[in-house]
C-alpha cells in the first residue's frame, strides 16, 4: 500500500511537510509518495483531467490524496471514490470525477469522519491526509466514508481540448489523448499549426511540434528549447487537431 | 520517532538531498520529512517566529533540525533544545529561541559532538544532520550535548508584527497569533486595511482579505488570485492591528 | 541500500513522482532520496562534473539514477556502471563518464533489460528506474547488465572551468576542484578579478568572493546576496584562476 499525494500546495512550500508530519504520524511505514504539488492553482478542471492520465500507472492498491479545493471551508462535500484496489480522497468539485468515470468500477463515497480540530483553511491537512491515512493503514471504511448519491459536479469526461499543464521545460501537455489521433495530424495552438515527431531529437531544434507524451497525452514542444516561452501558451489555452 | 528539517536551502536545490543522504545512513529506518526549505533566506528572525507557529502540530516525539545559518563557520555556537519529547537542533542564532520560549520546559544544550570532517559552508549537512540522526536513534544524550548557559541571542517571544512569509499562492503569513484578534479588527498593511473573512471563499473574489491562517496566525489573501502580487507585499513588512 | 536520483527532471514537476511511484512498487523498503532534480536541463556536459563532486559522499553500497538525457528515444545506449559498492545507471551521452573515470575501479555495463511499455519520452520512469530497482534489490545483474566496450562519449574527466550550476541563494559552483587551489590565487569571471574567503561571514557584505564548496569545488558568492544576480552569471560562462 502507498499513499500518492496529488495537489496544488507547491512543492516547495510549507503545506506538504505538514500533511507528511500528519501522514508519518497517523499511517506509520506506509510509503508516501509526492506524486504532483504544482497542479495548476484553483483549478479543478485541469487538474481533473491530468489526475485521470496519470491514475492507470499507478499501484494497483494505494490510496491517492487530490487537493486542488479553491472552496475549502465552504459547503463542499469531502469524497472517497473506490475503484478497484485504489482509493481516491478529496473534494467534491469534479476533481476525482473524470479518473472516476474512466475507472471500470468506481463506487463513490462520502467522508463521514471528522477531526477534533479542523482548521477552515488546510482541510488537507486535517481532513483528507488523515482519512486517507486511516484507508491506507486498512481501518473499516464504515467509520470513514458513508455510501452517496454520486458527485454534486461531473465533469466532462471526454477529453479537453486544452493546455492543462505546463512543466519546468515548458513543455504544454494538453487533455487530449493520444491514442486514435493519426500522426499525420496537426496540433493547432493559436494560430500555429504543430507537425507531430516521435521523439525530442527526431525534431528540428528551434521549431515547435507536438509528439505522444509519457501520460499519453498530445504535447507541445519545441526541440532543445520552451514551448511556453516560444509560443506563449498557458494553462487553460484551447487546441484543436486538423488533417 | 521521526526526523523533521526546517532550512533556507531551497526545496530544489542540491543541498537538501545531501542531508537525506547523511539521514538515511546515520539513522536508517527513520522517516524524514520536509517540512519547509523555503525559509526566508539569511532571516532567523522571521525563521523563529515560523519555526515556533508549526512546532505545536508536530509529533510529540520527533528530532526537528532547523537551520537558517548565514553565520555558519563563524563562532557561533550549535544548539540541542530539549523540550518534552521534541529535540530542536540548529546554530545559536535566535532560530530556536521563539519555539524554546513558547514551549512548555525547554532545555538548553550545545553540541559537542563534533565530526571528523567539517566543511566550512554546510554544518547542515556535516554537523547538524549527523547530531540530528544520533538523537533520532536514541544514542546517550551524554555524547552528544552538554548543558549551557542558554542562548547568546534571544529574540522577541511574543509576536512579529511584520510578514513572515509568502506561500506560492501569494498569501502574507504574519506573525501575529489569531487567538484574542477580535474578527471585527481589521489588519492593515501599509496604508490598506483589511477586513476578516473566515474561508477564501467568504471573501469577494478580488478584495483583499485577512483570515485565521491553518498554523494559528494571522494571513493575508485575495481571493482566487495573489495577495503578494495585489498588494506588493514582501517578506519583512509590518504589520498592525486597528478597531 | 539507497536508490539517489540525479535528473533535470524539476524537483516541483510531474516526472519525480512518477518515478518514485515506480520504485515504491518495484523496490519496496528501499529508501529513494532525491539527491538533485534541478541539474542544468539538456546539459549531461555541465552534469557530468557535478554528478562526481558529489559521488565521493554517497554511501557506499548505492544505486544512483542519473539522468539528463535529451537523447531519450534516439539511438544512445542505456548504462549501468559499477563502481565498489555503487551503481550509476543512466543515458550513454557522457554523464556518467566523469564520475567513472574518477572512480577507483569502474566497469562500464550495458543495460539489456527491457520493460513490456517503453515510452518515446520518459525513460527515466520506463527504463532507468527499473533497472535501478532490480540491481538495488540485489536482483542477479546478469538478466539486468552486459559488459560492453565502454563510453560512445568520454568528456574530459579534468576540471571544467566554468559555471556548472547556480544554486537558490545565487551562489555559482565552478567546475574546479580546490584542492591544489592556493587561497591567494583569484578566481576570474568575466572582467571581474575575485579574492578567497573562508566563510560568508568571513567576507564583507556584498562583495563577490571565492571560496571552497562544500563538494569540494571553487565556488563564488556575495555575502548576505545573489551572486548571480550581482555578476550576471550564467551556466556555462567560463572561469580561470590568476595569481
Amino acid at each position: 500500500m502507498q499513499i500518492l499525494l496529488f495537489t496544488d500546495f507547491g512543492a516547495a512550500d510549507l503545506y506538504v511537510g505538514q500533511v507528511h508530519s500528519v501522514l508519518a504520524a497517523q499511517a506509520p511505514g506506509v510509503p508516501v509518495i509526492d506524486l504532483l504539488h504544482e497542479a495548476p492553482r484553483y483549478d479543478p478542471r485541469a487538474g481533473a483531467h491530468l489526475l485521470a492520465a496519470m491514475t492507470p500507472q499507478l499501484p494497483p492498491r494505494c490510496v491517492v490524496m487530490a487537493v486542488v479545493d479553491p472552496g475549502v471551508g465552504g459547503p463542499r462535500r469531502a469524497l472517497a471514490v473506490r475503484a478497484g484496489g485504489r482509493w481516491l480522497v478529496g473534494p467534491d468539485n469534479g476533481l476525482l470525477s473524470v479518473a472516476a468515470v474512466r475507472a471500470e468500477r468506481a463506487e463513490v463515497h462520502e467522508i463521514v469522519w471528522r477531526p477534533d480540530r479542523l482548521s477552515e483553511t488546510f482541510h488537507g491537512r486535517d481532513l483528507f491526509a488523515p482519512a486517507a491515512a486511516r484507508l491506507a493503514r486498512g481501518d473499516n471504511p464504515a467509520g470513514i466514508v458513508a455510501a452517496c448519491d454520486g458527485f454534486d459536479v461531473m465533469l466532462d469526461p471526454a477529453d479537453l481540448a486544452e493546455v492543462i499543464y505546463i512543466d519546468h521545460y515548458g513543455n504544454g501537455i494538453t487533455g487530449l489523448h493520444v491514442e486514435g489521433i493519426p500522426a499525420a495530424a496537426h496540433l493547432c495552438i493559436g494560430d500555429r499549426r504543430l507537425v507531430f515527431a516521435r521523439t525530442f531529437s527526431a525534431a528540428a531544434a528551434g521549431t515547435p511540434f507536438w509528439y505522444a507524451g509519457s501520460l499519453g497525452l498530445a504535447e507541445i514542444a519545441v526541440s532543445g528549447g520552451s514551448a511556453a516561452a516560444a509560443l506563449g501558451i498557458q494553462v487553460g489555452d484551447p487546441v484543436r487537431l486538423k488533417r
